[in-house]
């Protein structure tokens, strides 16, 4: 019997052994203990999995009623989780998902980090970031695909290379999503220097292969990373101090990086930044004592942090906010000119969200990273004709250890998605596959979410702060049969700036499922073409000409075909 | 064949002839069409239902387009609409809701009326108040009973009496929801006196019956008012006046009123609420040539509004916000004792809440009254033992004419409203009624809405500004079957400060209907009685003493037996 009571070192449970009556609700169940992984998550033993406070349940109390709820819920019942708590099991449909979340949603009001504290300190919401609490994170290699893809497309753009090969990337942050950073250099041939003010984040990172070595102090690691600049090499350097000590290093030194960028998680300036001056030791006193104070001393540290960035910038270093909201805290803080600095997503990505890209993926129930192999030959057989995606599909296998539950992230777009998901499934109900696969994504995805500070900043027709179509995203969801559907406030650039709702289906071999994947994959990301063609962008309009949607008032060319 | 083109004197069609390919489309389409009905909206030319500026569709194109692809939409397929715009059709489930809706949300830091404002004059987004852009108003008689149930309170709770008898009413507002409180109050026996600056609305109360007569001067109307009173007299009479005008020859004449309201639309002060000195034409001018005068003038006039009220209040009036959010602009204009004003849900309507009660209505798609009669017969035989209920369905019988469509408000609760739901749709499928019938509620009910100067004020735990219970609302409605649902933000308290879902169910007479009836009315309700439960207040608890739902965290008493 597999005992699912501890709170420490959990490891969801691999295999074909159902414990739960069906693969929806066991799905959810390991997706949500893969998330509490020490392997996986940051601080599992806080329910945090990354981003800042990003939790998966809002006590142990709550985790084990969820657990323990999963484990009875019959096929036709549905759990509803408000913000890390089970609340209540109502009878809906064997269609319909098992689990329903909603996750620090605030009257916008009420939207700001102090009522949002308070509430939590209540003991009445808990922040979900994108991922953590709607159980479908999966380590670093979430976000890894997602930093390769905005560093290449820098590439391409500022120095007309398809790699950043002879050029120093340096940034800061080592965290659950920060870790990606020097690996995606890597992987792109750069030299990454990056400030991690905690010891145990970078130790982390090298013991999970993302990041090459560690330099005691600044100078140190400094004259490596020009030293490997120099000599050609690829190679990714942390060193154990503030970001600002970096950088005013870089800046009093006269020495300008190509491409910089930040990855503390300065979105929550009380939980995921260590102000000048303090460890994380002496800054987790400050919390407990002071609250106020920190936050003085957090938002005081941002502001010289993106004054220090701005220095670069206009030395020509090519900058940019890579969705952590430092530029509008800054902003609040006094730094006017904060926005010279790009954010990631009209500079880089939106191209890609305009056809129905964003981070796809998949995680093996068996256990075994032989399967997800498996599944890199299908992905490279199957769409041989996406250049990127097969490279990426390769890269990534030479370069990503595994962390939890194998599995792997993909760029797919709209068409892609579903058409693999369900090969996926066949492979399931041929026993090709050892056991069920299952399918999700970040919230930070074409068609889910509006943050005006990240993913839709600057769209082309000012609907950066409209947020129904996150809403209408998730309703959808719900109506296409996602084994479990989630809906944030908040996530990567805090309180008050971003909506957002997740999906993951599970691939059991069963018709049902392949049913779900046809409409869930196809769908959701066909929406994400639809908000970015209704905003004008033709790359949107010319994906939905290859792929149709019924789209009542966008030109006819868009339309299906009558029959 | 009828004709769905026009847009002067929209009528919906009456009878059991299908234009579309299912009822659950039907249904959306005739409500749609019903909010727009002359004798049902306010302002039908504009798209305006009620509620300040809340409409049905965002422009005439929209309309059109939605009317069109409604009259083609597959059983399998789910229209989206964003904002009142139609913006894609997917295919989905047969037990999937036919239309999706999302209206007016925004990024929280986003949700100001500035913000709004602008991005509505880009086109980008549509006021959707609660029932207007989910097309489920059914006219005055939407409000009548909460103003009812909320006055009943009232006289209870001050006056030890069941009736208002020989007391003095007096508010102002007689828009689509304020039109009630005439007809509300004289179904308590009381004397209403109302300011309303619109004489066009006061004919329409007077041609609907909801009000009794006008007096031309605030001298001769507090006459008449007085006299009647004295009298024992049961009449309601409107001045044709700006309500400050008339509280403030109260307070100069020393006449302090017994209970104090206000019904104008002062949560949307741009639109809904003329300034001090100006008349509809004159103010219609201002707001168009100079909005942010208009917007000052309009908040210092809802400021000396509510010191008037105070003073009232103080001298011994019964007062309350009548949830138009009056005491928080009036607060925000610097009437810092704003809030010594009760909010009437903490003060008289969360009982029933906490039992799962609130505007539940239904409307015969037949168009015949007579059916609606029928269907009063059914509720007071199937709820005998319900002595408000019959009370409230015998008044309601006796007072309300319909408009539009025929349709009954009822404060059903948790347990009756599947029960009743259920029947009906026996009796289409038995051919005792000669149509559908559409099964809908406010987005103002027990666990379907945030919003912290109105349904959720004063909440027990202290969860206010929670977000989450009203998105979970909304994608349970999804899970379970609604024919359609709706998400909105505003609302009758305005941007920024609220959240609120809404849900609509066809009764065809299909074993399809019976599910769809079963779960939604049931789960939709019982969310409400959970979110109360889990905020504390014991009469929820007992609730689900008597009809159990499976709460993880809840005491064992609430949860259902084990077979
Ligand atoms: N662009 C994207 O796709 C994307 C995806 C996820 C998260 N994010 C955002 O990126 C940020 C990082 O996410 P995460 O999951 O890595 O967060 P995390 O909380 O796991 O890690 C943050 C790291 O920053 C370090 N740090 C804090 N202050 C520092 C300072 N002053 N100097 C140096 N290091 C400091 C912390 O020690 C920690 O290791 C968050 O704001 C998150 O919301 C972006
Ligand atoms: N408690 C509830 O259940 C509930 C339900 C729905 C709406 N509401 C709220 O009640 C308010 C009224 O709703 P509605 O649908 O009747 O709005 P509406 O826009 O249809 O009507 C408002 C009326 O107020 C009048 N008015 C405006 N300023 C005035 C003034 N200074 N003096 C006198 N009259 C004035 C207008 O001429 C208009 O007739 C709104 O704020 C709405 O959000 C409450």
């Amino acid at each position: 019997m597999f005992d699912f009571t501890n709170h420490t070192n959990i490891r969801a449970p691999r295999g074909n052994r159902l414990h739960c009556k069906g693969w929806g609700q066991e799905g959810a169940l390991r997706m949500l203990m893969n998330n509490l992984d020490p392997e996986v998550g940051e601080r599992p033993d806080d329910l945090i999995v990354y981003g800042g406070r990003g939790r998966a349940a809002r006590s142990w109390e709550a985790y084990d009623a969820i657990v323990r709820t999963l484990l009875e819920l019959e096929n036709d019942e549905t759990l509803l989780v408000q913000s890390g708590k089970p609340v209540a099991v109502f009878r809906t449909t064997k269609a319909a998902p098992r689990v329903l979340i909603a996750n620090a949603n605030l009257v916008p009001q009420w939207a700001t980090w102090e009522d949002f504290n308070r509430l939590e300190e209540m003991g009445l919401t808990m922040f979900g970031q994108m991922t953590a609490g709607s159980w479908i994170y999966i380590g670093s290699q979430g976000v890894i695909q997602g930093t390769f893809e905005t560093l290449a497309a820098l590439g391409r753009k500022h120095f007309q290379n398809h790699t950043l090969r002879g050029r120093l990337y340096v940034s800061a942050g080592l965290g659950g999503m920060g870790g990606a950073q020097p690996l995606a250099a890597k992987m792109l041939e750069a030299v990454a220097l990056l400030a991690e003010v905690d010891p145990a984040r970078i130790e982390k990172r090298l013991a999970t292969g993302y990041l090459d070595r560690v330099s005691p102090t600044v100078e140190q690691g400094v004259q490596e990373a020009l030293r490997a600049k120099e000599a050609g090499e690829v190679v990714s350097i942390a060193v154990p101090v503030h970001a600002t000590e970096l950088l005013q290093y870089l800046v009093d030194h006269q020495i300008t990086p190509d491409v910089l960028s930040d990855q503390t998680a300065a979105h929550d300036p009380l939980v995921g930044y260590i102000p000048d001056g303090y460890d994380v030791r002496s800054a987790a006193l400050l919390r407990a004592a002071d609250p106020a104070e920190y936050l003085k001393r957090a938002r005081a540290s941002i502001a010289r942090h993106v004054q220090l960035m701005l220095t670069l910038t206009r030395r020509g270093a090519r900058s940019f906010d890579y969705g952590n909201n430092i530029r509008r805290v800054a902003y609040e803080a006094g730094v006017q000119d904060a926005f010279e600095i790009d954010g990631y997503v009209p500079a880089y990505i939106r191209d890609l969200f305009a056809q129905g890209k964003g981070p796809f993926r998949w995680a093996v129930l068996s256990g075994k990273p032989e399967e997800i192999y498996k599944l890199d030959r299908l992905a490279l057989e199957m769409f041989r004709e996406n250049e990127a995606l097969c490279r990426w599909i390769e890269l990534a296998g030479k370069h990503i250890q595994f962390q939890g539950l194998p599995a792997r992230i993909a760029y797919m777009g709209y068409g892609e998605r579903e058409a693999f998901g369900v090969r996926v499934n066949e492979m399931v109900a041929r026993g090709e596959l050892s056991a069920p696969v299952v399918f999700g994504r970040d919230h930070h995805d074409t068609g889910s979410v509006a943050s005006p500070f990240r993913e839709t900043e600057a769209m082309r027709d000012g609907s950066d702060a409209i947020g129904d179509w996150p809403i209408l995203n998730a309703l959808l969801n719900v109506a296409s049969g996602a084994h479990w559907v989630s809906f944030h406030h908040g996530g990567g650039t805090g309180i008050g700036y971003s909506l957002h709702a997740g999906m993951v289906v599970v691939a059991d071999g069963s018709a049902d499922s392949t049913g779900r994947l046809e409409r869930v994959l196809h769908n959701d990301s066909g929406l994400g073409v639809v908000r970015h063609a209704d905003a004008g962008y033709e790359l949107a309009v010319q994906t939905l000409q290859k792929n149709p949607v019924k789209t009542p008032l966008l030109g006819p060319e868009t339309q299906p075909r009558r029959k």
